[in-house]
């Protein structure tokens, strides 16, 4: 493999070269996920939809992507002290598990209120898990001890160049499958992927805007954590802000380097309601045939809500994960009734 | 297209080259689905799974590719008097939908008794529903009566060579992308699909026995509808007998032509009960993020209740629908408990 720029700094600004570098560096290790389609769900939008299906990414989230460039940037050196990061789900998840591939220590220090689901997951591959309250400060107390105690690695979850490039090959991946599923040439009209930390949308906006600069990148949040939105409208990066959103993955607030990444390249951000979330989740379920976790929903929310602002456009969604718990299912169904939608 | 020996009449046994001209005629038609594998469903299973993903075919279900090759091997005169069929449920819709897509009228039987959410994708496809009692005599009388007012062409759902043709085109790609996904020059061990009619089934014998015949065709069968296991231990075709399970796209019964084709080419039935099967539908769910419906769930049960019969084999199995009717689903995974499996 011949990469351009590398290393990347965990605080550097990455550029597409980066995530070209990072699709080579995961390739073989991470999934190159499909992109399924749904006339019925075109129908309903009015628009042409690219499902890009990253709930079938190892560990089960885009998370996965990442994490696994981050965990192979480091020289065998820093691999031997392990990794530590914070994470309530899907990054921890995805860390346990490339640390389990190379082989190294991995730590992650993990919300007492995270989903059984996914602390589950942290488990299963083997990483060890340290509790910590779920305020903020607990959780960067308890990271620090950890990476004293290390000599680790830090990883964040999002506020990371390396996982930044890493997020931004699913985008890569996407362009390429849309214009071969139907054979046209020309590129998507717009791009939309969920917005928590924005490492994902970060990673989506340097893909998209790097290739073709005309294609929309549109972030969307909740409405119970519309931080993001708010930050990017105000110019000022808002913190601390308590969250109410059945979108379990979508709770964290944007760092410095995506707060900058976005400014400069995320086109909008649209909000939605829980309901408008669970009801475009039953249709995910439904017609695509796919588990999807709420937080994965969001877009196609957003994209229902708007339809006029979509009309007759070809739209990528990032389905960023599947990670839902089955047993709490039932009352999430409950919640969103077909007629909703 | 060059197809080696059409057309092909419903009552003949269709070949390995049968299977190809149906795979050239609904290519551009139906999906390429994916086959997806997970590193904890092989370990939990002890052997290498290769899940063709016929969930997410068009009308979410294989029965696309069977109703596709009977319905495009109609001359025009024929089309132009439709097709008639008799379905509970995915090959209906199936049925509807490509005759909407070739812009021919559709008839289905449809008793009482079959799904709602199956009923209403027939009918959201455009297709004439007449409704009949559940008994096979009912369904017979109302489909005679259809054909003889509309002069349409029977498409029977498994006991039709063009069918059972087209579906064994899941089983030629299966194996195709069962060899890519990990460099592997050495074919499956074993390709097993749900036993309901034998369309399905027969199809898969046909392509796999006829590419490699060391390839194990394995078919796997609810407890509670166990007439195709029994009918092909015993030699004597069993009809009329009651069923009972939550499979209920499982509940038909062999016939003629499937059976002939099974006696030759399947090589072993293996029965579940409905709680295995709830169980494995329940880890597909979690560990592959699919939407997959009981039915689709029964050859997986039949591994896991048969471990050391599949130790460190290559194992292809048809996930053959995802039809599940989502209102329905809580009290499923309530039936499923994760400790089952």
């Amino acid at each position: 493999m011949n990469f351009q720029n590398r290393p990347l700094s965990a605080n550097a600004t990455p550029t597409l070269d980066d995530v070209r570098d990072a699709a080579a560096r995961i390739a073989g290790i991470a999934c190159v996920t499909p992109v399924l389609r749904s006339h019925s769900l075109d129908a309903l939008a009015g628009c042409s939809l690219f499902f890009k299906a990253e709930n079938l990414q190892r560990a089960g989230a885009f998370k996965f992507r990442g994490a696994t460039n981050a965990v192979f940037s480091l020289d065998a050196t820093q691999a031997a002290r392990g990794v530590v990061t914070q994470s309530s789900g899907n990054h921890g998840a995805a860390m346990a598990l490339v640390c389990q591939l190379r082989g190294i220590p991995c730590t992650v220090v993990v919300p007492t209120t995270a989903p059984r689901i996914k602390r589950a997951a942290i488990a299963r591959h083997g990483a060890r898990i340290v509790d910590c309250d779920v305020a903020q400060s607990a959780r960067d107390e308890a990271t620090a001890r950890v990476l004293a105690e290390t000599g680790g690695e830090l990883v964040h979850s999002f506020n990371d160049a390396r996982v930044i490039a890493g997020q931004g090959t699913a985008t890569l991946e996407l362009l390429l499958q849309a214009e071969y599923h139907d054979g046209s040439r020309t590129a998507l009209d717009v791009v939309m992927a969920p917005l928590s930390g924005g490492g994902l949308m970060s990673g989506t906006c340097i893909a998209a805007k790097g290739i073709d600069a005309r294609i929309s990148t549109i972030a969307a949040e909740p409405e119970g954590a519309r931080d993001g939105h708010d930050s990017l409208k105000s110019g000022v990066r808002i913190s601390g802000r308590p969250t109410n959103t059945i979108s379990d993955g979508l709770r964290a607030e944007l760092g410095p380097i995506t707060f900058a990444i976005l400014r400069e390249h995320c086109d909008d951000v649209l909000l939605v309601s829980d309901a408008e979330t669970l009801a475009a989740m039953r249709l995910v379920w439904e017609r695509l045939k796919l588990v999807i976790e709420p937080s994965a929903a969001v877009p196609l929310a957003a994209v229902l809500k708007h339809r006029s602002r979509f009309a007759g456009q070809r739209v990528g969604i990032i389905l960023s994960g599947g990670n839902v718990d089955l047993d709490a299912l039932p009352a999430l169904l409950a919640l969103a009734s077909t007629d909703a939608a």
